[in-house]
């Protein structure tokens, strides 16, 4: 039995993920109001698990939830790319005509904006959670809302759906991380092989320094999957680097850390975990 | 006289970039509904500039931004950092035990998360800009609303400011992109000496492809000041880069992009232009 703490409610896009990627265990999804509350949890319950969003095909990163991870000191443990497809989802008997409001997401209502335009007049509230906001609409028997979900939540809490697939991009993907107290983190990765790895560092602002380390990663046959400079707070157009690499040898990404560390400060190691599947539909 | 097309509204922060990156100059305001109308705008009147955010020190890179613009083939004139500092602005004798829902922009919703986290029970509704939220509230006497935008858009729309510098993080700073049409541009850049670049290419998924890039860059003494790897829509998990250089000698910037160019691909260059300044406050 894997307890996985989620933001969101039931139905929620994390849930489907952490079920996808324990596949085979039991899951409990613990849900939590906000991403702060996930650590606030563990730190409680240190056998608690967490999953996250931290990137998204349309999107882009989610610069908050990487601060999150780094400050907590939390491993990753793996990942799992989910396909996210939204629906449109109202009160049994409600009609197009009848909605006035749409309540979700940020990110889910960014990722329907084209869907929204063809509804004029459309009032758009944001709300903490996708499947909260369905489950707002039955409890409190909302007319004229309409919530974007999964189709998962709209049938959890008996909604009728009005349109399917209504995402701007059919690509649409999230990409989850879980991450968990050491213990718990070597016990998911147990048999597992580990070939990609989640780091942070800076570098000074000198021309060619991060040319400088991406040389030497690559001499070690480490390959990026993504980069990201990041501004760093408090010093303005500073930035930091988050990377993302893939390694066939564990033992040589381990000495490429060493031969890189001369010449970047403030390296932190996200997680080392093997690279995650992705989700059929 | 130079006249601006920007997102949102009188008092928009877009609007006080815009008087801040032309100081000296007249300028009108064109308001316009998204940063697409922007676009729109330009195509149908070539001599309007544009202005538009690129990215946040809290928010990251504005993805959509940079795919407008990327499409749209108008090149770069300059840049701008512009202080991002939001207020709670109300009707006049409304107090803060009034409020029940505020209204602003999904960017300055997520910058002000701490502050509204103080307001217990706050219902948090999407508004396509800050500036408009305030003159809602001012047009339909809406009690019990609040808006988050600038201390300019509460006093255009005689709203009583309730609390200023909500923002939860003080070294706030968004990062404008000016563009326009090519004639407009080399206006604009008239006198002006050409010392950054903003590129997009993609590179093969090979080990060490993008680190090949960056130590040419880095052997022509162009200084990387910004990176980002994007997902590439419908190759999922591919990515292309976002670059922003810095250099001091164009020519030899030049000659860079030419021994960039075999390798990588779909090599696009959204404007040279001078390095921006920073507002004071």
């Amino acid at each position: 039995m894997k307890r996985v703490a989620i933001q969101g409610g039931l139905g929620a896009y994390h849930g489907i993920a952490a079920e996808n990627f324990f596949v085979g265990d039991e899951v409990e999804i613990v849900p939590c109001t906000t991403f702060k509350d996930i650590f606030t949890g563990i730190k409680k319950d240190p056998n608690l698990i967490g999953i996250m969003a931290i990137e998204n095909t349309i999107a882009g990163s989610l610069l908050g939830n990487y601060d999150l991870l780094k400050e907590s000191k939390l491993p990753i443990a793996g990942e799992f790319k989910q396909r996210v497809s939204h629906c449109l989802a109202v009160l049994p008997g409600q009609t197009i005509h009848d909605v006035k409001e749409v309540n979700s997401h940020p990110i889910a209502l960014m990722q329907c904006v084209d869907f929204l335009e063809t509804i004029p007049g459309i009032k758009v509230v944001e709300h903490e959670d996708t499947a909260l906001a369905a489950r707002d609409i039955a409890t409190k028997q909302l007319k004229g809302v309409a919530a974007i979900c999964s189709v998962r939540a709209a049938e959890i809490y008996g909604l009728e759906i009005l349109a399917r697939g209504i995402e701007t991009n059919k690509h649409n993907f999230t990409r989850f991380l879980i991450f968990g107290n050491k213990w718990i983190v070597d016990e998911i990765q147990k048999d597992e092989v580990i070939n990609k790895s989640s780091i942070v560092f800076t570098v000074p602002h000198n021309e060619g320094s991060l040319s400088q380390v991406l040389s030497v990663l690559s001499f070690y046959h480490i390959n990026m999957t993504k980069i990201q400079s990041l501004p760093i707070i408090g010093r303005e157009w500073e930035y930091q680097f988050y990377v993302d690499v893939k390694f066939d040898n564990y033992e040589r990404y381990q000495q490429s850390l060493v031969a890189i560390r001369p010449l970047i400060s403030d390296l932190k190691i996200l997680g080392d975990y093997p690279e995650g599947r992705q989700s059929e539909n």
